[in-house]
């Protein structure tokens, strides 16, 4: 288990300093008092954020950090930043990754992951990171919500991916495999599981006491009574009824087409869904600029926004920060909540 | 080829008497004037009609017709009923459907397919049927659709179904099967049929003279250069290639989680969707009860409301008459370009 926080402060990490992380961060920080947003800091890229806002036209202030000590209090002023090793500062090369800013990237996330682990930070923000470069610096995980698990020593499932935008939550059961493969990964074990993540998170850090769980179909009506496909009576039916008996307020398997409507949407607060563009088409197409990336189940917070590297409009200053403002206020609210539950 | 119109009035089929199909063909009549709906006449069911308006509380003026002569000037006072035998009047029993209600639905689109295709309509607009009831009266098509492809001497694939919604039109390239079959369902040709069909209908019934069409991706981040599925690589792109070089405006394979997000929903006049869920979720999570599913590649026109019986709520006077009226008005414009076309 990670130390309680002792201090009130979001450790955002970098991301590809080649992508559109570093000018979302420097938005976030000048939007702070408009967006309400909690004190952050940066680890690591001082030089490159400063060079990312001023491809915008802004002055970025900056002030460097040794540990999280009054980092909260000079948060107003200046974007605190926790720089790494001189060998890490590089170039702004917007839109060209390389090698070194993907190693600049892990750094940035392996620092910001123990200071949240240590209590040193409330949470933890991630940038978006570009996975097959990072893959060639030595990441031997599929994404970052991966890594964070095995940083906090979970199981390899349990560290659960949920996109959270601002009229629905959804958890996607699988994530980045073919879409031929998903039937054969489906379990009702992995089901359950993820289930009784979710709940557990919505109640601890989203202080939903009874949280609603819609599990959405696989196959087209929900296989109309095994016509087109099994998986609903065979699979997912018995994990609902599972998680029933446990006390759970679990309903499905629901045709997924009509679920995210927008009367159905207030009927649950949260969907499982069974694959990757099952949980992002509908949250992307409600609201592609405002969805967070939340990591449940883990010991820390951790959000990050919903989008990648973008490397063909960084340094343009066409980037939308608001999934990254979005991230960041979430994380800050439920660092909150959970300081609020331990006081 | 059918017989050019010689009315300019459609023709509506019932739709199961015990689901929603009588009601929302009545509110639409009832709305004709405050929604500028085109004339139209019912085959069938005018006993059913009163009784579903009644319920509501609603008094439905209706005319008996046993031609389309003289409907057009008629719909103005009272909705036209060309009737069936007497047989074929049965007791209204909203959400209680039986095969009697069965044969009357497929008596009633039959009939209303005849008059399109003779020219006595000028188009057609099914209301919802149940699908496995029909089978048991003999109906052996797996919907409606197939069922008019087969009247109108198409091959098999040859009747394309498009949803239309007030944001966006969508073309399932597969529909009524499980998940686990759909990428073995996909071929280049048939990804190249279907987009040239709905191509061809978007010119000639929605005026657009150069169609832009968007192909999504089956696999998630388009499989992301073959990491995850090679249907990107393998089937989409070379049918892509081959439609361009016939001078078809089309770009893909998409990311299918962007591509409906409000920023790209106006770079693509129509989006070819693999599955079922892929073209539906985005639809009715943008806008659930105005769906029209029109038919492409049909000599007729035909429209229909995208959702079903509703057996649930027939009767109850509280289902949304939206998408009936879309499907009614959208089948009028599409009739009216067609005679503007060939006058």
């Amino acid at each position: 288990m990670p130390a309680a926080p002792t201090q009130s402060v979001l450790a955002v990490s970098l991301g590809d300093p080649a992508g559109v992380g570093p000018e979302l961060i420097a938005a976030a920080w000048r939007l702070r008092e408009a967006e309400e947003l909690p004190p952050f800091f940066v680890v690591g890229g001082a030089e490159i954020l400063a060079a990312a806002a001023a491809v915008g036209g802004h002055d970025l202030p900056i002030v460097r950090i040794s540990g999280t000590d009054g980092a909260e209090a000079s948060f107003a002023g200046a974007l605190p930043v926790l720089d790494l090793p001189d060998a890490l500062n590089l170039a702004y090369t917007p839109g060209s990754p390389n090698p070194e800013g993907a190693a600049l990237a892990l750094a940035s996330l392996t620092l910001a992951t123990r200071m949240a682990l240590s209590g040193a930070a409330s949470g933890l923000v991630t940038g978006p990171v570009a996975k097959s470069l990072l893959a060639e610096v030595g990441f031997a995980f599929p994404g970052q919500t991966e890594f964070l698990g095995s940083a906090c020593d979970l199981p390899a499932d349990d560290a659960v991916m949920m996109l959270a935008g601002p009229q629905l939550r959804t958890v996607p059961l699988t994530v980045h495999c073919a879409l031929a493969d998903v039937p054969g990964l489906l379990t009702a074990e992995l089901i359950c599981r993820r289930a009784r993540i979710t709940a557990a998170a919505l109640q601890r850090d989203f202080w939903i006491a009874n949280p609603r769980l819609a599990v959405a179909a696989l196959n087209p009506h929900a296989g109309e009574g095994g016509k087109f496909g099994d998986e609903e009576t065979r699979i997912m039916a018995p994990a609902i009824a599972a998680l029933r008996a446990e006390g759970l307020d679990v309903t499905g398997p629901h045709p997924a087409d009509a679920l995210f409507a927008a009367r159905a949407r207030p009927t649950y607060d949260a969907a499982l869904c069974m694959y990757h563009d099952q949980a992002l088409i509908p949250l992307k197409t409600l609201d592609f600029d405002a969805g967070v990336n939340v990591t449940l189940g883990l010991p820390i917070i951790r959000t990050s926004p919903d989008h990648g590297t973008a490397f063909d409009i960084a340094g343009k200053g066409v980037a939308d920060p608001g999934a990254m403002i979005a991230a960041i206020r979430m994380a800050g609210e439920m660092a909150a909540r959970r300081l609020a539950t331990t006081a």
